[in-house]
């Protein structure tokens, strides 16, 4: 049905015969004179339908072509200056593949943007726009650098299980499900498995995952299914693991830059490769947000005002360290008796990943698990991979739908997502 | 804690220092002389103590250490022609990470295999053995393989939910799960979502992820979670999606056979490389069993002893095609008033793949779920995306789990998942 992508084609290709498929973008009858712009993939083609030149049959069949009509058409390349692109197809066949009910639901030539949630709601006809095709080219690049990075470091790829006997982190925010005659639930992440996979071995893993969290938020920065990015490294520290993070978004924002140019012009977004990531500790923060106004006591979680605040001091991207134990989760390793080796990458005022140096000695982690108010007996089979000869390790989980918002200055996470889950929306 | 893998070292480092970490694989101690193996994900380097060139203490250090405690150790490559590898390591520094309880509920040295259970209850100590090693060693070939013939053959990588409201295909098998104050079930495959991705132009897609069924079988080829390697071809037929197919698993093939030859070699398998991949149609498949003496009718799906008769014929990889219409899903395309245009890869007897070229016209979709006894209103989002617009399209969906036990030799799909998930099993 298709022997080139549009923007396979060129002028130089003048005479050639060619098949090009895709969707009727606009028609334009003039007299005896028919211009079809044809849109695929990678971009716009544009038909001439002479009357004379292609007979009177054909010409009547695509004049009866409506907007967004799906056809393959069989036709000559003519070098033409005034084209698009300096050609076009004079067609010698025209298959209708299918046709398109109107008036459309949301209409993909439209330049006036329609509501996130009609957009949403007919997605289908949204990802139509070159534009939005744009965000997930670049989630696309993104996620292909990133795994060749994992490569090029010699990480493993894993798979551990999304449905989970006990609860993850000892959170609240997850969705039970009934599996035959258990309880379960759904993954939240997966921080305890890719510990346990440290203690076989496979020394460095990385996993490309949904995760689900069942929170009753429902803001412009979550998702309640998402893809999340995770690492964990054995032998390593807090340090090593924030290089790797480093090392990861260097190398995807290059690639991004690289292969997708025109997707970001398309965007309109000026990408820059970070020359440095800058590192604040979590006590700087706290300075800052404080300075700027806001209300904040050590010891606190960081509020969305003075994420904020910091966001607007630090621009671009840097890093939060050196936490406060209390408001870390158990498994973060102490540095000493008030702070721990967490991590938190930014973007401005978005946290993009998150990660720290682990407690691989048992007996500490146990401690943790009691001071956090946890019971360890809800943690057996994650306990057991410690008894045994658990190295050191470090590991972070990065947001694959947060980091395109940063490549594609997206400023809604339900843009980043093809079909988005939150707190209202199940469908499509 | 470390400068280089085992793998990474060889005599012609003589005289260098270098730093190794990993497990005491074995430790034995012969009066002034102490062997220690140290066993990290790339193989094992002898350490060797003679107590008058490392001193007092550090021989003492050593040689109370235990099988399975971890360590780190800086020490000098010398060439030996007697070692394994043709080197050891002479020790100057030894730091233990981490001690290991003793006994071991199961010994990664012993040579008498484990009961599969024992070994997926202890599944992180099953995991030190280098030969269940290489089996997520081949395992993360195949997937880095498939997803470079994606790229090269210009897929695009999507995600979609995995919390969906209605029964993906009609089926009872599914997981239910309140999503806040909705019902909703997790999804069994991609395949309603990858469909409607056809009518975005995003022309060519794959995603590799969990699915989720809530089948009560409990064989030896099956799991309730599982990872799926999915692709939809827009423009494209059940022709088309055969070939990208073979290609795929062409690729992956020859990238295990060239970059795990080791690992194969472990696991004892001798794997080919695939000439051609028959294909036979439905019908001589059921001769075929019949043949074989196994009582099957024509228009019924292939049972266990049907597949097995058929593999023992057949031999390696091959598809069936052309199968009754009655037998596949709703969304298959009939080739006539019978058939229709799907089709199984199958290695010996054992199904690894699934496809077809779709319906993508709106009527003749709507007439096929009712033909199945389904109600076209449970299928509203769906049955959208094929009003405006959808192009003809193929796709398939192949196990990575099943597609791993063919790559390793392996009998039971519990071996090619690292914490399976089956009937009884949700644990660790």
């Amino acid at each position: 049905m298709r022997t080139h992508y549009s923007s396979e084609l060129s002028a130089n290709m003048d005479g050639e015969i060619v098949k090009v498929a895709g969707w009727v973008h606009s028609i334009r009858a003039l007299g005896k004179l028919i211009f079809v712009i044809l849109r695929d993939r990678e971009g716009f083609i544009q038909i001439v339908v002479p009357k004379q030149k292609v007979g009177e049959d054909l010409f009547k069949k695509i004049k009866s072509l409506g907007v967004e009509d799906v056809i393959s058409v069989k036709g000559k390349v003519v070098a033409n200056e005034k084209a698009p692109n300096g050609f076009e197809i004079l067609p010698l066949e025209v298959d209708v593949l299918n046709t398109a009910k109107r008036p459309l639901p949301l209409d993909p030539a439209e330049k006036v943007p329609a509501e996130l949630d009609t957009r949403l709601e007919n997605r289908f006809l949204d990802l139509r726009k070159p534009k939005i095709q744009a965000i997930f080219k670049i989630r696309h690049e993104m996620l292909k650098s990133v795994r060749n990075t994992f490569y090029e470091e010699g990480f493993i790829e894993v798979h551990t299980p999304k449905l989970v006997a006990s609860c993850t982190e000892g959170g609240t925010e997850l969705f039970p499900i009934s599996y035959f005659e258990k309880e379960a639930f759904l993954s939240q992440s997966p921080q305890l498995y890719k510990q346990m996979l440290m203690a076989t071995g496979l020394d460095r893993v990385f996993e490309i995952a949904p995760i689900f969290r069942a929170e009753e938020h429902n803001t412009r920065r979550h998702l309640n299914e998402a893809i999340s990015i995770d690492v964990e490294m054995a032998f390593a520290d807090d340090v090593e693991a924030i290089k790797m993070l480093e090392k990861v978004v260097h190398n995807a924002i290059k690639d991004v830059l690289k292969n997708r140019e025109k997707e970001l012009e398309l965007l309109g977004v000026e990408l820059e490769l970070p020359k440095k990531f800058d590192k604040i500790t979590y006590d700087e923060a706290i300075e800052i947000a404080k300075k700027k106004g806001v209300e904040i006591d050590w010891g606190e979680d960081l509020s969305r005002e003075a994420e904020k605040a910091i966001g607007e001091e630090m621009g671009g991207f840097y890093f939060i360290v050196d936490w406060p134990s209390d408001i870390r989760p158990f498994y973060t390793m102490p540095k000493d008796d008030r702070y721990c080796k967490a991590f938190d990458l930014m973007y401005k005022d978005l946290e993009l990943a998150s990660g720290a140096q682990r407690i691989h000695l048992y007996d500490l982690l146990v401690e943790n698990i009691k001071k956090k108010g946890l019971n360890p007996d809800a943690f057996t089979y994650y306990l057991e991979a410690f008894k045994y000869g658990m190295p050191p390790h470090a590991g972070w989980g990065l947001g694959a739908e947060r980091f395109t918002m940063v490549l594609t200055g997206r400023e809604n996470i339900r843009e980043c997502a093809l079909f988005p889950r939150d707190r209202h929306r199940l469908t499509p």
